[in-house]
């Protein structure tokens, strides 16, 4: 019923009690009520003797009501849990997924407070200042091919990100989003699988949206920047975050129908790695040499400074 | 204290309820209620009016008392948690896994109600006939190597049943145990991970071990077997699991220190697919060839009708 209401908000200028009482067949207390939670949830809504309701500013919280509204999607974010604050959306969506979610189930959250990143650094996730999604998957994958899916998720940010700002991002293989040699957004790829079977996978994105430089912590603040910082401006994160879906699914559609090499070639489009000369780090080891291309699996293959060929399979590179 | 007065009657003939309540510092009846816990766990304990308690029998119930005791291991069964009846160890094990448990962590029961096998087959797990058991891992390793972890366990098994039965087990790429061409034993190899990181590994292996044929679903009586079946009586199922679990830490700890070459000759030596003509069934499509090797990774190497070399993902093969 809410839902309806905030619908009917949407579309006209101002309607009255009265009559969305008559439409909806219930009282208009209850019309009152509905109002009122609308307006907790962050819309602003007037209401004026003569004209009644009107919905002067839609809400900037990341709510199913927003981010579902108009969204053409036919899988990804048909279902979305939206908390104010919790943990890691991580831990809630593998919990969903456990449970038998469906693929496109997405837990967004306005704050985290044990936010994290790979190899369990964490990701700093100040309350609505960024966006913080994680989306569930069940593609018919091998366990040797999971890299394919952040590359994935890489050229739909990308493409969100071109689609709602004037910015041209680029993105480190396989899967840090850059603007200026920082970095504004981080994927985060947690998979559930047998040793020939992808059960499900539990994709993060954190972006730092509207994030400011203070809310950032130290040891980031240099290395780190937001879509925000790099426009001058504010930008809204419903409408970034319902682009970012569209492109999700889009990239994911022509992956699970056609498989990776198309999105491969966006996704080289998009990269500032080939090319470069960089550092690999596995946790033990480091080696040094020139990223030449990607495989077919989405692999990273390096040309080593003693002139030999090496597939690179640890995802925690550098650029020099 | 249980543990600590069991021990007491493991290593006496008898001892009165008087030197238990002396050697402990508790009351006869502490001592008392203590024994008829013991009783409760499958422990035949008599009390004599003169000569006191003395154990006649351990229970045939797979309790860490049992396990642990004198269990020459330092990770594996560390940690044992034994239950009566569950969905799947699987689930209690991973949920232990999740919150942090250690590496070696055992989640054991005498039944299963959902027992799962790999690609969602079931794994009939009737009341005291086997030993299902998941344990947890955490090796340092890519997900491009998950395989080789059933291949280790699938070597310990084979280990434990020739050091616990006069049995010659062979084992099927990658791990089903098979005695006298039937299947004795299963491993399902459950993975948390990142794209370039295992978090951690729940191994679940199902043992028939006194399986009864009348047991088993009729769907399977013609292609499963069990110990008893083969060896024509019943095996402990507490010195044959003790055994598993050294062996389990045996070839983990060879493997953890120096790779996987070792483990991968004695697998060969066992296995009973490489040289045979086999069928590959990834779900979608089946191939047909010649099982040439394992690769330095686990994967196995076959050779065509065609005459070409391929590298087999799907673990689903079956023998022709």
């Amino acid at each position: 019923m809410r839902d309806l209401i905030l619908k009917e908000l949407k579309q006209q200028d101002h309607i009255s009690g009265e009559q969305l009482a008559k439409q909806f067949n219930i009282s208009r207390t209850a019309i009152w009520k509905h109002v009122n939670e609308l307006r907790k949830m962050g819309y602003e809504i007037e209401s004026h003797p003569h004209y009644g309701y009107a919905l002067i500013k839609n809400t900037d919280l990341l709510v199913p009501e927003e981010i579902t509204f108009e969204l053409n999607t036919n899988v990804i974010g048909k279902r979305i849990l939206h908390l104010s604050e919790v943990d890691s959306t991580q831990n809630i969506a593998d919990k969903l997924a456990r449970e038998g979610a469906e693929e496109g189930t997405c837990v967004i959250a306005e704050k985290q407070t044990s936010g994290r990143g790979r190899r369990s650094r964490n990701w700093a996730s100040p309350f609505k200042d960024g966006v913080y999604i994680s989306i569930i998957l069940r593609p018919n994958l091998k366990p040797l091919h999971i890299i394919q899916i952040p590359l994935i998720a890489g050229v739909a940010l990308v493409k969100a990100m071109e689609k709602t700002t004037s910015l041209t991002p680029s993105i480190k293989w396989p899967n840090d989003i850059f603007l200026s040699g920082r970095k504004v957004a981080g994927i985060l790829t947690e998979v559930n699988c047998d040793i020939d079977t992808v059960h499900y996978i539990v994709l993060g994105i954190g972006i730092n949206v509207n994030t400011r430089k203070t809310a950032l912590p130290k040891e980031i603040k240099g290395t780190a920047t937001s879509l925000s910082q790099e426009c001058g401006h504010d930008i809204s994160r419903v409408d970034f975050l319902k682009q970012l879906l569209l492109e999700l699914e889009t990239a994911y559609n022509e992956f699970v129908t056609n498989g990776f090499e198309a999105i491969g070639k966006q996704w080289m489009a998009y990269n500032n790695t080939i090319g470069s000369n960089i550092k690999v780090n596995d946790g033990q080891t480091e080696i040094e040499g020139k990223a030449l291309r990607i495989d077919d699996d989405g692999f990273l293959i390096i040309k080593t400074d003693d002139g030999q060929t090496q597939r690179i399979i640890s995802a925690d590179i550098s650029l020099k």
